[in-house]
């Protein structure tokens, strides 16, 4: 990889150009705010401006529902030989891709699995997808080019490709993401019932689990409405665990402890060997 | 306060021993395991043994069965004039101290809010309280020279003290504890469902909603059936809003963004103004 085209320059789309230009990539910088671009240059992230030629890859960071219509008008201006995007569901985008006439040969879906951050370049850093899970997304109709291609942008920016079908990515982040991020939001919002007592006696613990709970409220009603059917397969069971969970704890507090709290224990067992599956993070290592 | 005698040296009890030692206190350090107070007593927590007046405030540290007879005990013995314990659950803790025929004058139940920390005196802080919230959930029959005794004891500490009933106290920490350790527990152990590729693509915000997920599971199973009624309420309220949230979901799934994500939005945003409800880590300010 010689040359990138940066669409986005944003946090996220500084960043992948910081990275890039440690590895001497050329790197341009395309946003619809020039003033955007400006920063990102400025900050050493490449040259503002579209590439003369078509660059190797196309890079398009935009808001979940602009991806579609951006990557068509790159396409068709021929800002590069292949595309990728970073957002953080795969089938709609690839629905909308078709709806837009995106031609899909050069398309590979991508999701750096990094936090959402801040607005502007300025909070963009060089290693933030150091060791990072980045999913790719190829489908039949993706060349193998295209995804080599954007398998060594992953490299280059430090992170680890994880090759995923668009079906089971968009599974993939409900489980892991979508819904831990809803279960957060309704915990802390049930904190809003709680008298001002019983909320001086939350703690760290309390801290930890609603942490996310703090993103942008509109902004994630758009990522979690975009994997709608997902999310909502989880929630069905999350709902049925939590009702036999509660007809089990009014049966011991009913019975004063004549009742073994069988699902709880198994509950609470699940949830340590479940967690024991999260992958480390490599970045705490490296750093 | 001159005197104290801590019932149980572990790391709590410990911990309250060196942070009693800084104020000049004299404290007896008694335990099932002389090993144990001898431990203690190295790391400078106070006197093994017992003392040989009765001293000022007793602070019984046990397993939660086992505290209402360890308290009666020592009511027996005359070891203090004013008994407290440090358990989770509150009216569970009442029911069983009648039971055992405890003078119910002279307790006052408490409950510091402190990670459960390991199993040895070696692993207690002196400052392991400071800034943190401590309830204490005095009853009609609580004597208000024993209440302020304790009080002083939280101040000694370096804690906050919170005063609740006790039937207010379990439903607070059902509130701010325990749903949320079951939720985090629910939603680690939904991962042993996900395939290996989709926990890869798992990061930090899931590392942080299910963190304490990683506690001893008997444990939290004996910590959450003593206060089985509190946390059965709530979990019916999660039930509903899971079943009402997937409805929504299935619903934008279904059609295309032709329905708002109305629910789902209020979910994220009460999140939202529920996380900024919570009282901000004073220990991290203090060191």
């Amino acid at each position: 990889m010689r040359t990138a085209a940066i669409v986005g320059a944003g946090p996220i789309g500084c960043s992948v150009g910081l990275a890039l230009r440690r590895h001497g990539v050329t790197t341009y910088l395309i946003d619809a705010d020039p003033e955007i671009a400006h920063q990102a240059e400025q900050r050493g992230a490449g040259i503002a401006g579209a590439p003369a030629q078509p660059a190797d890859i196309a890079v398009v960071v935009a808001p979940p529902g602009r991806v579609a219509p951006v990557l068509a008008e790159h396409q068709k201006l021929g800002t590069a030989r292949v595309y990728t995007e970073v957002s953080g569901v795969k089938v709609r985008l690839y629905d909308e891709a078709r709806a837009h006439g995106c031609d899909l040969t050069s398309l590979v879906g991508g999701h750096p699995v990094v936090g959402a951050g801040g607005s502007g370049p300025g909070e963009a850093r060089e290693d933030l997808f150091e060791g990072r899970p980045w999913a790719l997304t190829p489908t039949d109709a993706t060349d193998i080019l295209a995804l080599n291609c954007a398998l060594e942008l992953v490299a280059l920016c430090g992170a680890v490709s994880v090759l995923l079908d668009p079906v089971a990515h968009d599974r993939a982040v409900a489980l892991v993401s979508h819904v831990p991020h809803l279960i957060a939001s309704v915990a802390a919002g049930r904190l809003l019932d709680g008298d001002e007592s019983a909320v001086r006696l939350a703690g760290q613990d309390l801290r930890d689990v609603t942490r996310i709970a703090d993103g942008n409220p509109d902004l994630w009603t758009e990522i979690l409405a975009a994997n709608a059917g997902p999310i909502a397969d989880q929630l069905d069971g999350w709902a049925a665990q939590a009702e036999i969970l509660a007809r089990e704890l009014r049966e011991i507090a009913r019975s004063g402890d004549a009742v073994p709290p069988e699902r709880l224990r198994e509950t609470l067992r699940f949830g340590a060997a479940g967690r024991a599956r999260i992958p480390g993070p490599w970045e705490a290592q490296r750093t």
